[in-house]
């Protein structure tokens, strides 16, 4: 076989279908966020405004999260040299395992490499090691969560998305003695909306099922102490587990679960994506302590995330522009089309200096496509104006937003 | 289902079986590896000597990689806050990974936030598209590689540990014109051996394979630029696929495939769990790139690591303690019990300040138990009399080495 011939026609044919990714070359620049440089391929550079980074809060520039790293940097050095069984195990990680049961009043908390780790490690093991499990999925759920379920080999079960009658339907159908996880997320990362957990919660709780909440899109964001959306409802201790990442509103990388003792216990133990893997970086460890707990302490900068997320939304609105009425931070404006996708996001950044990527499919389904604004506290009145105007100028020009809105 | 009572039950198995794993707390000391305190959970601590890192050449804590950290930081802050679709490609990322395709002179080389899911993407990826195909797997492969060829949905043929002939058996009982993968690795973690890598490129090339070597344990410690074992014996380019690690040599964390630009793009573009994850921080980007410059130019340091490594065995072998005789810069200490390994371990780290962790099943058979011991250039001759002498006495004490010298 022609290996390469088969690799060009794989290439070629997304390239026809404007799923071909070619990834934005930025350089962040720390105290300048949402600003960014950003490289094109022919050696020039422009400053840009970020309209689709989920470093939500603007965590990742902040200087008592990076002075956290310096100092860590300085006193332990960079890598750890091994898994957390092998050498890998430093007073970070266990400093920060330990803030993060607190944050979600678990008994213990377990960190990961990334949240997509955190999901295949969590859901593959605990699918595996409960007898005949099944698993019902919302049907929104993020790719690292499916994994994580086909991985385990547990029967998996589809309930609509965010609905709960569907997901007791289901439930009632199986037998009542078999062990059940139930997996959805709080904000859902492309359309923004929320679940109804404690409806999910009631069902589960029926049924004596494990409850399973990826809170990625909202740790840091709701709730008193950024404790996502399950504190913010009060429903936190309904949750047999919550699932976070340290890579968005915390801004540096890495996820975790938090949960009880010997659940979490278990997963350390026998998951093999946690097992056979090289520590994060105690600076990491450190730096993500640091944000989560001024996070914890500062809700002034969730309010303002708050704020700005629903003055643009106004502003979106008020333009007409394809705005799906969301009632998280997340502010999806449909295209509905890959190609059309892309050359608005293109004529974004070429001609108005505004970096919002195109969301085309495997992201989100075929005839979905969007692009997806997320902003910041940092995001001030006037850039706000600009991108709604940009859009608005766009769309007019190629007769874009007024289609969708007449669809 | 009382999940408690399930899950108390599977830890109380493998506290039994002495597969439980307790993390020692270290903290490591930039400067002063292979010296780090241990935290026990009293509250005490002290300082130990570390022989089971695979920071293999210090690099976590080399001057240069740390200031390029610390400046990169400065300059970019934290983490992306994206995917490396949205928003999260980095100077520091293109950077790296045209580093990384010269160092193992391939057209394009892709970096992943861990080895793990290096092999997991680009495996994963490579037997899915590749339609029918039949992948043939080393029977000593690392769990990611394992998953990878799993996650791929392609056939698996297991051919014996290094064995050639076996592999050429396996791939003349196949449809010749079925695209088929050969993947192994160069050096193995676990026993230390090296993969005739001339001879199972042979049998590949003859049956129209892709080549897939991992070289996580090989990759900055071998060859004239540390390009590792394909780079020593002259094979690089009989590679179709070169998978490394930055988290282990180069001291830092993340992992990457180089190898034909199609190929790679081609995992850049369907790798799930490339495409659904933030990418490495901008700062670890930068750390790697100067760990793998400096480990090109500066083969001093491999050279020491491997005087060292040959010392030390030597030592090991005066002494009659049951060392594999390895032809890498691994040195594995046949324990054979779970519970053992665990004592001898303990009893080291509690008497003489030395920390060597038990190896036990799931990393490596059941029988198999050892101590995997990994000397590094700043390993004194002391520290190395120390360690000897503390085996030996335990041993004695036991009844452990002698033992096994019998069997």
């Amino acid at each position: 076989m022609d290996y390469n011939e088969r690799f060009q026609a794989l290439l070629s044919e997304m390239k026809l279908d404007g799923r071909y990714r070619t990834f934005a070359e930025l350089e962040r620049i720390a105290g300048e966020f949402p600003t960014a440089l950003c490289h094109w391929p022919d050696g020039s550079s422009r400053r840009v405004t970020v309209w689709c980074s989920n470093d939500y809060l603007g965590m990742g520039q902040h200087p008592e999260v990076l002075d956290a790293m310096h100092k860590s940097i300085d006193l332990s050095g960079a890598g750890t040299g091994g898994t957390r069984n092998i050498s890998g195990t430093n007073r970070q990680h266990v400093a920060l395992e330990s803030e993060l049961a607190d944050l979600h009043g678990k008994e213990a908390a377990l960190i990961f490499t990334s949240g997509w780790i955190s999901n295949l490690a969590a859901l593959g093991t605990l699918g595996r090691v409960l007898p005949d499990c099944a698993i019902f999925s919302d049907a929104l759920n993020h790719n690292s969560m499916i994994e994580g379920i086909r991985r385990s080999g547990a029967e998996r079960f589809i309930f609509r998305h965010n609905d709960a009658a569907h997901l007791n339907e289901l439930m009632s159908s199986i037998d009542p003695s078999r062990p059940k996880i139930v997996a959805f997320e709080s904000v859902y990362s492309m359309d923004g909306d929320i679940a109804p957990i404690g409806e999910i919660c009631d069902v589960a709780e029926k049924h004596g099922a494990i409850t399973y909440l990826d809170e990625v899109h909202a740790v840091g964001l709701y709730g008193p102490r950024g404790g996502g959306i399950a504190e913010r409802e009060g429903l936190a201790d309904r949750l047999t587990v919550i699932e976070g990442t340290l890579a968005k509103a915390f801004g540096v990388i890495g996820g975790y679960v938090a949960g009880p003792a010997a659940l979490i216990d278990v997963i350390r133990s026998m998951a093999d994506s946690f097992i056979f893997t090289t520590s994060l970086c105690p600076h990491l460890a450190a730096g993500a302590l640091a944000a989560v707990q001024h996070v914890k302490q500062h809700p002034e900068e969730r309010r303002r995330q708050a704020v700005n997320a629903a003055r643009l939304k106004a502003m979106l609105f008020d333009a007409e522009l394809p705005v799906l009425d969301t009632p998280s931070h997340i502010l999806p404006v449909i295209v509905g089309n890959a190609h059309l996708c892309r050359t608005i996001s293109q004529r974004l950044l070429d001609e108005y200096s505004i970096y919002v990527q195109p969301i085309n499919y495997p992201t989100v389904p075929r005839g979905q496509e969007r692009l997806r604004i997320t902003p910041t506290p940092f995001h001030t009145e006037a850039d706000m104006r600009s991108l709604v105007d940009a859009l608005v100028e766009i769309g007019r020009d190629i007769g874009w937003a007024v289609a969708q809105r007449v669809a």
